[in-house]
């Protein structure tokens, strides 16, 4: 008897669901759009009766359990706390209300935790007891671990390396808080970096025709790729902050490798190979030459239901 | 039959050993000038015959093993890599000369770990799965414990804290960078801090009478709380800037508490609670008012020992 898993990830916009093989395989992937949903008891019905759908599509399977990658998803509680980009307010017990549809191990963590399990279980970090996830997306997600283990934390929120501070009083932050690392890495803190450039500098550059709703970090790695001055000078600085802080990282917990994962990391010369550069110039001594930095062995696949899956593999 | 572990805590200028009982009983100690010893083989002669005096103290129990901490060990190799204030260069084959001398185990790790474990098993982090070490001497050194155990890292020098960079472009540091946290918040940093402050203020204080080698942390406290403005101030800068970084860290690792070791942890409400203080205000809403910051249960004690022989116990 072969097993499979649910691995769900829920994001502001979908709530993306795939039953995933022990070889990662996804026999069925289903997506339901979260923000349709204002009341958590009809979220809940629709992602219950999602769920059962692809269970039809998995007989002859045994199903070992259920894994939610969620932001501001914590694994000691099942809950989700205060997520400021989904439709319910406060603490969600997000576990105990599956938990009536299924009678099944239901295991919650945050979206780049999932991620960081899903490169543990069945991308590049196969074997590796010390490393770190980092995710580049709209903000900037992370997973360390240590001796073989996810770091959660005394609270389980542990991994919000994000919200360490790259500029002490530098740009204002989603979090309440000011220069947070995800203000300047990730795709919407380079797209800021951008703008500040473009009042900065004269040069000419076609991001200059594209208001800032409409500009992508795809747009900015286009024009880099064009030879765009300033589109190269905007990832050229978000290589240096991150690399520094990757510097800190590496100063405390001495990883083998750094994965780096996110619309941002296909970008590979400009941030996974720049941010190498700059980590190296700003390590300290002992640890120079030994930490991997590496794009995502998962790059292009859904590495949240993945790593949800994996959570209860 | 009771069991006892020797606790061996090499510095620069003495090297101190211990017989240490299950309950933290140091029943024998014994120190020896390391600078004295230019050459290894007359040191680890030295040191196996003080550990031998030692163990004629302790009759009737049984040998667990010994544990040393020294600047710049190595967990994993048993090792000292590179030590600059010690007099053999390069690298030190420790616990592999010793084990000519004693048939036991044999446990080497840094200083600061060393006492991070000596928190954990003796002092005010027992039963705690989460927690950091700070220990603010001449430098700054620290432990991290995770998951209920100690981080060592990749390659066994993780932890290295004092190395973070608090300042971009900062003071020179001995490790060959530039703006890192122990060149700060030391009992060497707060001195560089007041001798920036005599600079830049023309506020009288007793510490323009004393030049630089001679000013101690202890000096500069002692004017505190007589009133003096700038080594007042002094203080502030020191725990602003431990408080921001130890942020940082709570924001990857989620401690339950923080522990301050060293000389300037004597200084509680103007290094511990100060530091608690800014570290609250720096914090990322989702841990505020949860990590501890307190004093080591173990000042006043050499918790260097205790926490070697914690090592083998």
């Amino acid at each position: 008897m072969k097993n499979v898993a649910v691995g769900i990830d829920i994001g502001g916009t979908n709530t993306v669901m795939g039953i995933v093989t022990e070889d990662a395989k996804i026999l069925a992937e289903k997506s339901i759009p979260t923000q349709n949903f204002v009341e958590l008891a009809d979220y809940i019905s629709a992602l219950a009766s999602g769920i059962k759908d692809l269970l039809l599509k998995a007989e002859g399977y045994t199903l070992k359990g259920i894994g939610i990658g969620v932001p501001n998803g914590n694994y000691y509680t099942g809950t989700i706390e205060m997520a400021p980009n989904l439709p319910w307010k406060g603490r969600v017990m997000l576990a105990d209300e599956l938990k009536r549809h299924f009678d099944c191990k239901i295991v919650v963590t945050n979206d780049a935790k999932a991620a960081t399990i899903g490169e543990m279980v069945y991308g590049g970090a196969k074997g590796m007891k010390n490393f770190v996830m980092i995710t580049l997306g709209t903000g900037l997600g992370s997973g360390v671990v240590v001796n073989g283990s996810l770091v959660y934390g005394s609270d389980g929120f542990a991994g919000e390396f994000g919200h360490v501070t790259a500029v002490p009083g530098g740009r204002i932050c989603g979090c309440g808080r000011q220069g947070c690392l995800e203000t300047y890495a990730s795709a919407t803190g380079i797209k800021r970096t951008a703008f500040e450039l473009l009042a900065k500098y004269p040069d000419a550059s076609k991001m200059r025709e594209i208001p800032f709703t409409e500009l992508t970090s795809k747009d900015i790695y286009t024009f880099a790729t064009q030879g765009d001055q300033l589109a190269l000078k905007a990832f050229d600085i978000t290589a240096d902050i991150l690399g520094r802080k990757l510097a800190d990282l590496c100063t405390v917990i001495s990883p083998e490798a750094i994965f780096i994962f996110g619309g941002l990391a296909n970008a590979k010369e400009l941030i996974v190979d720049a941010t190498k550069v700059y980590l190296e110039r700003y390590m300290m001594p002992v640890f120079k030459d030994k930490v991997k930095v590496l794009p995502s062995a998962l790059l292009g696949t859904n590495i949240a239901v993945l790593g949800a899956s994996a959570l209860v593999m």
